[in-house]
């Protein structure tokens, strides 16, 4: 998502407006329907200048008129809203247990919400082939969908775990078995829509995202923490997510310090580390769908099992010690815990807090908020999705389609 | 340095002439003098429009007009330079040992460089009273120097090591032995000049702007790290200063993972536990100046004396350790290794790059190259004075004096 280092560009008119434009689109984002007097009043912009900007707004269907004044400032008037009825953007997600496909319209409603089985990793590359051939496919099904109620398509944005370039290329991704693989150009290959806006992206980044959108504060310093494919972090400071020189961020589960061989983070406090040692005989990499353990996790904790409890504090200290290193570095205000750890938040909880409280140099961990996500299992498929409403609210308009 | 967070500000003009006026300061902080037609023609700004923003900036007297035209391009003519005359910056760097103030004219050259001694820390309250007489005269001293050659004072930012909140309340600083102080207003209430900027700011952080500065590329992902008072890294996202939540980033020296009372980054990889092994019977908080023994040890180290050699390859390993967790979850593309550890970087940058390549998930450590800072034991200040030469750059023009 960033673009080629260079000087400063020089503005003209055209970023103004760009940037009012933005102005306008988040005002309603955060405050729902507004008159264009009261857009004009809480915005500090002029009403001749509101008025040229939701014109534009409503010529390309972002924006509509409804009779309903969602606002009490100024003298009451038609109210102007979100238009979700033009467009659709579309986030998958990719984990070694399902594909999920998600999509929005422009107001943030939900479209779509399909998952589908995928059985990761088998022979590499081989799976590798076929899973590419199922994200096409539901790609292409899910852009059909939305077509066929009339809405154009704004993107699709691809959710992956590990180490994804900037161009789209998966460099590295151990939970899927997956080296270099240009997934951008062969979903684009298959997809054979030249027009289309097709991205690729860390799923830890993109959940973060889907989180900061759903704060509601755009200028949060928020780390997202999934425990489904691995444990990755996406780091967003100050609302701007954190890149790296390669887009290679987050990868806390690599943590380790000490001798050759010591264990990482991932091994203390992964999902499938846990899983196997609270339900012993199973095999997590066995499983399909990684759910249901955790539910049968979840289940024997409520029966006050002793190991299994022991287990879930383990993994909750251990989990804690990681994200310490990750508050003494980045000072996040919020820490989201997603995926699989949201389900068994109640027993990895307070370790996790205990430990970053006491491995943090600030006090009180810098003021970081540990808390659980509300998003599911999918927050990494409603981030590549919001990816493309989030282009839109900084006033880069839709082409037209 | 953060704002308080808001919805996105309107723009207008005003903002449209800034980024411009940062465009034709930046094109000639990197290129040397310059013609008004070659700024036009590098920058595509038109030359009306060229005219009236460098016309602004030569009344401001940011720009002068200089005899020798430095650039081919177009037609000779008057070129235009950055005028250094009217302008300084001052840096304070605080570190246990000692007290180091650094000017800068707007061209960015140094106007003077002064250490003294500062032994701390003693009785830690009576020692922060006198460290805080002792930081106020030398700013007040610095000050006078560059007011009496005819200049006007951009700002006062000084440096110090750990936790420093935005407002300029050190939080915790245990190298200094200080906590919850409001060193910022401690300092505006002994100079009593209402109208002088001043700031407070993490060291390594200062360093890291120093270090993009030199380094020239503005969108740099690039991470400092100190090896003075403590163990901290400043970390520069895209050309942005990551400030976190409160301010609180960088603390690698905390890093842990392990039971309670594992040794940290900064036990295991300090300078001064480094001396105190490398040179038995040393006490290195004794020392007024960390400097001679950190020599005694690349002495040392010169003649081959196997302990000490030993020592150094221990210190680099695990500072390669905790610099993998850090290019784990930021991804930095360069990493310089500052004050003492550049000076025995020629034993310590081995094992470290390898420890950091080992332990990184990405291949080749994500592209970071481990460096060794040229801007010796001030980088810190020099960062304290860049940062008032940083925000002209960004087209905020400083008050008339």
């Amino acid at each position: 998502m960033k673009t080629t280092r260079a000087d400063p560009q020089p503005a003209d008119f055209t970023d103004v407006r760009a940037t009012n434009l933005a102005v306008v689109l988040r005002h309603l984002r955060a405050n729902g329907p507004s008159s264009r007097a009261s857009i004009a009043a809480s915005t500090g912009l002029n009403k001749a200048t509101v008025s040229s900007l939701t014109g534009h707004l409503i010529e390309q269907r972002l924006l509509r008129e409804t009779g309903l004044s969602g606002n009490r400032i100024g003298r009451p008037g038609t109210a102007l809203a979100l238009d979700g009825s033009a467009y659709a953007a579309i986030g998958l997600q990719v984990a070694a247990d399902r594909l999920t496909a998600l999509a929005l319209d422009f107001a943030g409603d939900q479209l779509l919400l399909w998952h589908r089985a995928l059985a990761l990793p088998g022979d590499p590359a081989g799976a590798a082939g076929r899973s590419v051939s199922a994200i096409a496919a539901l790609a292409q099904r899910a852009a059909s969908r939305v077509r066929q109620q009339g809405r154009q398509v704004l993107g699709i944005t691809v959710a992956v775990p590990g180490l994804v370039e900037e161009g789209g290329t998966v460099r590295l991704s151990p939970p899927l078995g997956w080296s270099d693989l240009d997934l951008r150009g062969l979903l684009s290959g298959s997809l054979r829509q030249p027009d289309l806006d097709i991205a690729v992206a860390n799923q830890a980044s993109l959940a973060a995202l889907a989180e900061l959108r759903h704060n509601g504060d755009p200028r949060l310093d928020l780390t997202y923490v999934s425990g489904a494919s691995g444990v990755e972090a996406g780091i967003v400071a100050d609302g701007r997510l954190l890149h790296g020189a390669r887009g290679f961020t987050g990868q806390i589960g690599r943590f380790t310090l000490g001798p050759a061989g010591a264990p990482t983070l991932a091994d203390l406090a992964g999902i499938e580390p846990l899983v196997r040692r609270a339900l012993p005989g199973s095999d997590p990499e066995s499983h399909t769908d990684l759910a249901p353990a955790v539910e049968e996790v979840a289940i024997r904790a409520r029966t006050g099992d002793p190991a299994t409890l022991a287990a879930l504090r383990d993994t909750g200290g251990h989990l804690g010690q990681g994200l310490a290193l990750l508050a003494n570095l980045v000072n996040p205000e919020i820490i989201v815990l997603g995926d699989h750890y949201a389900a068994l938040a109640e027993w990895i909880l307070p370790a996790a807090e205990a430990e970053l409280a006491r491995n943090t140099l600030a006090p009180a961990a810098g003021g970081a908020r540990l808390t659980t996500s509300a998003l599911g299992l999918h927050a990494a498929a409603l981030g590549g999705a919001v990816s493309h409403l989030d282009r839109i609210d900084t006033g880069s308009l839709p082409a037209r389609g």
